[in-house]
């Protein structure tokens, strides 16, 4: 996935302005707050905002909270989906990552708390479209368990099943350890998989897929570097290359990974389907 | 999968008569016997012998054990799939079934133990030819979570990996108690999904996937109806319809699923690498 | 487990009378409905309600449901716990069964629901004793995986936690096809793990715990004689045994494991610890 | 699980000296290499060796390897852990660690792989005494899961199923990164459960279960504190303590924890039963 944290430096600098929402250089920023949850909204509206920011003109939505609320997070994940998507489309949503490498899994524990709808829809003709969108989902696995990008894996599914937007979930590296499991990132640019993990695939986006792309992430690991870096407070400039590539997460990854991916699970089933949080337990286990 | 009990009636046909091999209206039959491993291989030849059998025209290979020795059932796997195969094929390994519901895993188990390499080769062109051949991997989990049929998933996978054959396993039905866990099934006819617990799907096939396909199904379920058979020795002639869809496994399903989808990926794996069965564990987990 | 379906015949039998609290023969028995739950509670009362109906002194419950509402099964099984156990109790709970066989994850998957607080209490004596009551637990596994009985690690783990109290969730069998997954058995007589799979145990009672047992039984499984007589309507006398051991359970049982699971563990947490329905997500994942 | 490291650098001390096995201090030293397997033995004889060393009395064996052949990594094992015990022990093996976080799941999938036999022996008196060792076992999760202490649930299990001898497996944190999944450390001095991942718990030795006890450990992970110093060659002295607790593992954490874990089962399997190598894998999945 992207590096956002331009953007939220990009909001940092638009903080120091008066008014809720800025727009200078080609970038409009807006930072709103409701139950503890910040949301900052960071668009590149053109060239110059991709110069000013070095990101592809797009919209990038940053999602932090300390502890938070299983409603309120889905229902503001849902209010930020549809901020960037039609409601009414035929979706597909990929999890990538590795489902046996704890803080790797979010993208997977995400389809497990999916409602998936398409087969029903398609083996009931009008019989459930004033309840559920048509919701069907993949989980990519790895390129070392599938010899196959993830992009090529979700490149066959959507067209198969002639889908026309595309949600992609993926664990993200954070750039600084505090943020870790306290902020959902969502953008319309795309995703490049495995850069949680330290690999740079294939980019899923709309260039490569002809549909629209909303690409879900959760930092849930960082760099070693990120933890060299926090023993002295990024207080030092020559820093050398670790050699082992190495995880690091937090040590209650698998609690919060099933925290998070039901959060982003429940925003997305409540965005697509016609039901409420209260229902959702009803519909997936 | 398509009922292979018809050709092993041929079998027990062609059985009667003298030689090793016959051929009769159409149909060719060759039984063979190797450590206490019984190959069956039934072929029906043109129109005439898919009328004697009820069957399309194809190869079809029952492979038939009590308890079983690891190496030896490999071994045997191996040598049925390249006598249906090219061993220098891309060939992708579609692992078929519910992974959650324990005698419906053996697809996704096999995947598990599968050496995949489409990307080991494509990242290192040249270097490990001699060694792998081009294998790539998928699950196609069940439509209940993925909205999709496992048909459309290996559609997409096939073309956007760009490989010339296909082998799909999945679990089967068994139409008699004592057969189950003790056969593996392998046709050049292709694959009808879901069959092992009762639904039916789109054929996966050369006819819908335009490469060759390979189906090697396990009995690893009976039908209810299967087992009111059982308690009357199929003496009996009106029997009523069990309501209730219900999956009918052998009791110790856990570790037999594991054992058959090893001795499955491990005959995969010595059929297109050039590698030992000892080897084998080293390049697994 | 024992055997409930006497204890349903007792309720039939009772049924036949005019009101709704009768006692005959040292039997007592209440049938309620609430919610489309139906709750039977037989007690047998001395030696003769024993001789009546072949089981010993004790309380059991059976809670009958088609489909149910998490909260309200949730509540209703809150309730049931609760008119057998002390509500400030030492609580150990025991999750029975092999969590790699689908029907049979029931005890392990209610484990996994559960509010364990026994080690937060003891690490901050007089800080959440208004909230939370003292709860352990185990997953006892199979003594294929062991190589020990379930009641030996249950003893063991209940002297060395010094609890007072033991619940133990176990999978049933069910006598009847169309009471699968769609009843919830409780009673204070103990169990007999492995009945569910066709295996039979030592006791886990207060005779050998030595502190009272309630024993949570959901039937998951059925026998294949069952199956057989499901196909006759019982209408047949003799039925020959079968010989191979078998699983018999729901096709959706990996759904049904998960659901029915959470309702146990949630009707557990509401009984032991000072929460709402609502807040149980926030403490579980 | 206590600290190896300064037993190493005792081999580090004593392989200056000339011969292979040396004595000074009240510490003795042997170091030998089979296989590219580098096997240390630190022996602390006495109350000298204890002061210069800062461990108990007790031997210290760490095995060290680059990449590891399957079979002679577990000959290996069974070498060391049959120069601590008895061959023919009523042997527990308890596995602990989260199952569910990647690399602290060695103690479980040890114990997965693992030829568990006390109840076949129980059940079949004098029938496969030849043939196998008395072993079972237990996973005994973590505390948040649980509410009681690992040492808590061995003391349990060991009681009710009288062993005589436990073999506790566990992950370690590795004091360098560079030994992270090449070392295995196998003590008869104990073991204290969570110092993996950075809590300490109650001790596991014979001084709390008054039965002898081996304890196996694998560094796995490592604390961020190393991660640090990895980047400045430990070339500085005031660092600061991270706050946020966080795992720090193998990128290829999942495949590295179930090929470690098959080695120290193989190795156990290999010591107490009288089997090959060659037939673990009938006797497992």
């Amino acid at each position: 996935m992207l590096n956002f944290d331009l953007a939220l430096e990009a909001k940092e600098m638009y903080e120091e302005n008066a008014g809720e929402i800025t727009e200078i250089n080609g970038v409009k920023a807006v930072v709103t707050k409701e139950n503890d949850i910040v949301v900052t909204k960071v668009e590149i509206l053109n060239q110059k905002g991709e110069e000013a920011l070095g990101k592809p003109v797009g919209k990038y939505i940053t999602i932090e909270f300390e502890n938070f609320d299983l409603k309120e997070l889905a229902m503001c994940i849902k209010k930020q989906i549809l901020s960037l998507a039609r409601q009414n489309s035929y979706l597909a949503v990929a999890g990538l990552g590795n489902e046996r490498i704890t803080p790797d899994a979010i993208g997977p524990v995400t389809v497990d708390n999916l409602i998936v709808t398409r087969h029903i829809l398609e083996y009931n003709k009008g019989r459930f479209e004033d309840l559920f969108g048509n919701v069907s989902a993949i989980k990519t696995s790895v390129m070392s368990k599938t010899g196959a990008e993830s992009s090529d894996i979700i490149k066959g599914f959507v067209k198969e099943t002639d889908c026309d937007l595309l949600i992609a979930v993926d664990a993200l590296k954070a750039k600084e350890t505090k943020r870790l499991a306290k902020t959902i990132q969502i953008t319309d640019t795309g995703i490049c998989p495995g850069s949680g993990v330290g690999n740079h695939r294939k980019e899923i986006s709309r260039n490569t897929l002809s549909i629209p792309v909303i690409a879900i992430g959760v930092p849930m690991v960082v760099d070693t570097k990120t933890i060299a870096y926090d023993f002295f407070d990024g207080n030092f400039s020559d820093i050398k290359e670790n050699k082992t590539p190495m995880i690091v997460a937090p040590k209650e990854a698998d609690e919060l990974v099933v925290k998070l991916g039901k959060a982003v699970a429940y925003g997305i089933n409540l965005a697509f389907h016609n039901i409420e949080f209260e229902d959702i337990a009803g519909y997936t286990d």
